[in-house]
Parts: structure tokens; C-alpha cells; sequence
């Protein structure tokens, strides 16, 4: 409990994994940092028996710390968000007000099918995303560089600027093969990208990264080393950085970027995402 | 186009990444399967001239096809979200109805600061969920069974039973150190789970699958092989889900559930999730 914070309790409730309800519930709740909330999820939630015993948990949880929590849903039987609005609480459904305004703009009634977003889905589209991910997995850290034809984007940059987690975020979330190939003080004295890479050149994308950052990331794995030193940090990024300007290779700082803003700006930057449109 | 389908455009706009646009965008389109959608995302849209342009964009589409698109945006910005619903379009704002709700509920003002959702946010959790990738990574399918006292959670299952790919999606979005280990002949031939398992029963979770399922993922990889008949992966299964059941190991059938779904399910199976909330 942090000392001058305002407590409230907050559930997301969902018919499927709740990862929906979470993702936008948990963006509205960063809007007030004065307010320390403590969260909770009902996932599963997909019948009215289990709806009532989420009901009850959530008058619970009202009674007992005298403030209604705040619930986020999703849930597309209607039957449901009729139930869960009854709950002790601030219900905001997620869906109701949409749909509504999307049925009337389409000219359609909604079909009520359970939440299709985290489920397989259509199964090609699910069985192309775990095939990515075991091409990934077989291209990580240029282990494997005979098999780029596959690739839809080869990441390039010095240890730990970033490759390895965007490369399975592609491959994860958007089923793109993404391979990755770490620049090494082997490449640093050739004077050029390596020949396998080159041949490729149209899907290469360099990562850099600030050498203080880099030897902060590197100082947590090997502290101390001569590999994370700060110096040695500034010279490896010079020379990766020199190699990609040569090759003419577009260069993304992921600095202060996460994994997913990382991989967004490269599904833009590379056109990969009109590939996905389609 | 799908003949008989009613085509229509949708935009996801955000001020970041786009990532939580789509999400809830997407989860609402797919109920109303009888229109077929044109999708595009305007992700980092967070200045006035940014979204003029997106603005002329979206006037272009409606003038274009005689229709006028459907916009979701996630913006914070109160002169952007005003700007966005001034466009041609219906302008569903993923923010604008619940955020003053929670302020007369909060009773405190929003801060208008951007999308944190999928910004590094606080970076120590953040750390986490990268640590959690590279030791996923490095204790992938058995290579590594001596580091498992730093396991949360080691899924125990046959050869494509989906181990891989939940291991990754746990570590990636919830930072769990996720180790697994793959059951084969050489572990059928003995009575009992291996001892380097049973050592950590406690984080043991077991994945199962049809047969037929099965060996059709089988196939894709090994066409006509043993590996991927489908007797070969009956016997398989049941010796699996023998050891399993021996060693008093939960066991959870991944037959028709997406990775996320493995995933959720396995947080609340193992209880993980309390940790998580913490």
C-alpha cells in the first residue's frame, strides 16, 4: 500500500482469457496515477453460473472494503452483461455501447459468437504464427543463415540491442518468419556486412542501441566483463552502426523502446505490414 | 472480395502503437461475420499534423468508396480525439465515454498521459519479461534441465503438444521463467517421470492433445515419417499421459485451445496468476 494513494479494487471479467478486458482496462486505469488499484481477473466466465459467482466475489469484495470496485467486461452473451451490470459496482462493458453503434452503421445484427480474438481463430492464420515462432526459434542469433530465403525480415545489430524478443514478438503476434543475425567483433574487422547476409539485403534492419544503455543491459548478465564494458559498448555500436550505414540497411534506436513499439515500427518501417493487410 | 459480402474500411488509430485499438477493434468486427473488412492501422499518430494526415486519409477512403469507414482510436490527447471525430467516418473513441467515467467514480482527473500500455512502462517489470524470454530460450525443449530451481512453471508434454510456444508467450507477456521438457520413447521405457523432473514436482504442468490433432501438426513438419503416424502418436499419448498421471502431474488438453488460452488457463491452474497480482 502506498501511503497517500487512494485503494480501489478492480476486476476483469471476460467470457474467453480476459487478455482484451486487461489491455484496455489496465490503458484507461495508467490515466490516474493517484489511485493504486488492486486487480483482479475472471477469465472463463462464460455461463451464468459462473457470471453469479463472479457477481458474488465482486459484492464481496464491495462490502467488505465499504467502495464499489470498478469492473471491466467482456462479455457477448447478453444475457451475461445484463447480469454483471447488477454487480456493486462501477460496470463498464467494453462492448455494449460498440456494438450497438456498429449494428446500426452496418446495417447488421451482430452475431453474438463467443470472443473469436484469442482463440485459434482461423486455423491457418494460428498454424502460420506457430510456424514462425519455430523459425524463429531456428534463426535466432545466426545459428542458422542457410535458410534466409524463409525469412521475412532479418534483424541485425550488436548482443542485446533488442533482436531476439521483437523477433519472436513478430513471429508470435504476427506469424513473421524473423530471423536474427548478432554483429560480432568477427564482422567488425571484415569491412563489410557478411556475404550471407548481403544476399538478403532487402530484408536486412538494423537495431542500434545507446552504449550506456547497452552496458547497463550487458552488465546485468555478465557484470563486470569486458563485453559490458561502457568503452567496449561504444565501439562495437560504432562499428555495427558503420557496417549497417554501408550496407545501406535502415537503422531503428531502440533505446527507450519496448519490444512492442519495436516490432510496430518495423512492420512499418520494412512495408512487412501491408503483407498482413492482405 | 467475397462475393455476397458487404465490403467495408476500418482504421485503428492510436497515439502509440495501435496494439490495444486493434485488439478491441478486431474482437467487435468479428461479430459481424457477414461484412468483409479492409483494415489499416495508423499507429504513432500523436501530433495535430499526424492526424490531419490521417484524417485526409480516412476522408480519402470514404470519398472513394462512396462509404464512410469505421475509425477505432485510442488517443489521449483530448485535441487529437476531437480532431479524429471531425472525419468522415464513425469515429468509435476507445477512450473518450470510459475515461470520464472513472473520474467521476475516482473522483480525480485523468493525466492525459500517453499510452503506457505497451511502452517499456515500469521498467523493472519490464526486465523482467526480457529475462524470462532468455531463459525460456535457454531451457527450451530439455536442453537444460539443471537450472529448473529457477523455473516458475516446466510444461511436461510429447513433441508438439504447443510446450514451445506457451513457454514463450508466458515469458513474453507476464515475465514467468517457463522451462519445458519433452517426453519421448527414452522416457516411456522407464516407469516414472524422469528424476530431474520429479525434483520439481511442485511446477510441474502436463499438456495434452488428441492423437488425430496431433499427427496432423506432425505431418506438416514430417510428412509419412513414424514420428507423425497417427499409432505412433496413440502410443505416445497414452504413455505420456501414463507418466503424467503417475507422478500426479495436472494435466490440461491443448486440442483446441490457442496458445493464449494455454496460457491463462496454466496462470490460474498453477496459481501463478496470485503472484502476478502482487
Amino acid at each position: 500500500m502506498t501511503p497517500g494513494k487512494t485503494q480501489r479494487s478492480v476486476f476483469f471479467v471476460s467470457d474467453r482469457t480476459g487478455i482484451t478486458a486487461e489491455l484496455l482496462g489496465k490503458t484507461l486505469l495508467t490515466q490516474f496515477p493517484g489511485v493504486e488499484f488492486h486487480k483482479r481477473t475472471l477469465p472463463f466466465v462464460d455461463s451464468v453460473e459462473k457470471l453469479q459467482i463472479a457477481v458474488a466475489e465482486i459484492n464481496d469484495c464491495a462490502r467488505q472494503e465499504g467502495m464499489r470496485p470498478v469492473v471491466f467486461s467482456t462479455l457477448i452473451d447478453e444475457k451475461l452483461r445484463t447480469l454483471i451490470a447488477s454487480a456493486e459496482a462501477l460496470c463498464i462493458d467494453l462492448f455494449a455501447d460498440f456494438i450497438s453503434q456498429l449494428e446500426s452503421e452496418l446495417g447488421q445484427v451482430s452475431s453474438h459468437a463467443l470472443g473469436l480474438s484469442h482463440g485459434m481463430g482461423d486455423e491457418l492464420v494460428y498454424q502460420k504464427r506457430m510456424d514462425a515462432v519455430n523459425y524463429t526459434l531456428l534463426h535466432d542469433d545466426g545459428i542458422n543463415t542457410v535458410n534466409y530465403d524463409r525469412a521475412e525480415v532479418i534483424l541485425v545489430g550488436v548482443s542485446r540491442s533488442g533482436k531476439t524478443p521483437t523477433c519472436l514478438y513478430l513471429a508470435m503476434q504476427y506469424g513473421i518468419y524473423a530471423a536474427n543475425y548478432p554483429l560480432t567483433p568477427d564482422d567488425f574487422s571484415s569491412q563489410a556486412l557478411p556475404k550471407s547476409l548481403m544476399a538478403h539485403k532487402a530484408k536486412l534492419y538494423g537495431l542500434t542501441i545507446t552504449a550506456e544503455r547497452l552496458a547497463k543491459i550487458r552488465n546485468e548478465r555478465k557484470p563486470d566483463s569486458r563485453y559490458a564494458a561502457l568503452e567496449n559498448c561504444q565501439s562495437e555500436i560504432r562499428a555495427a552502426e558503420n557496417l549497417l550505414r554501408q550496407g545501406h540497411v535502415p537503422i531503428l534506436d531502440t533505446t527507450t523502446m519496448s519490444v512492442e513499439e519495436i516490432a510496430i515500427s518495423i512492420l512499418y518501417g520494412t512495408g512487412l505490414i501491408k503483407r498482413l493487410k492482405s
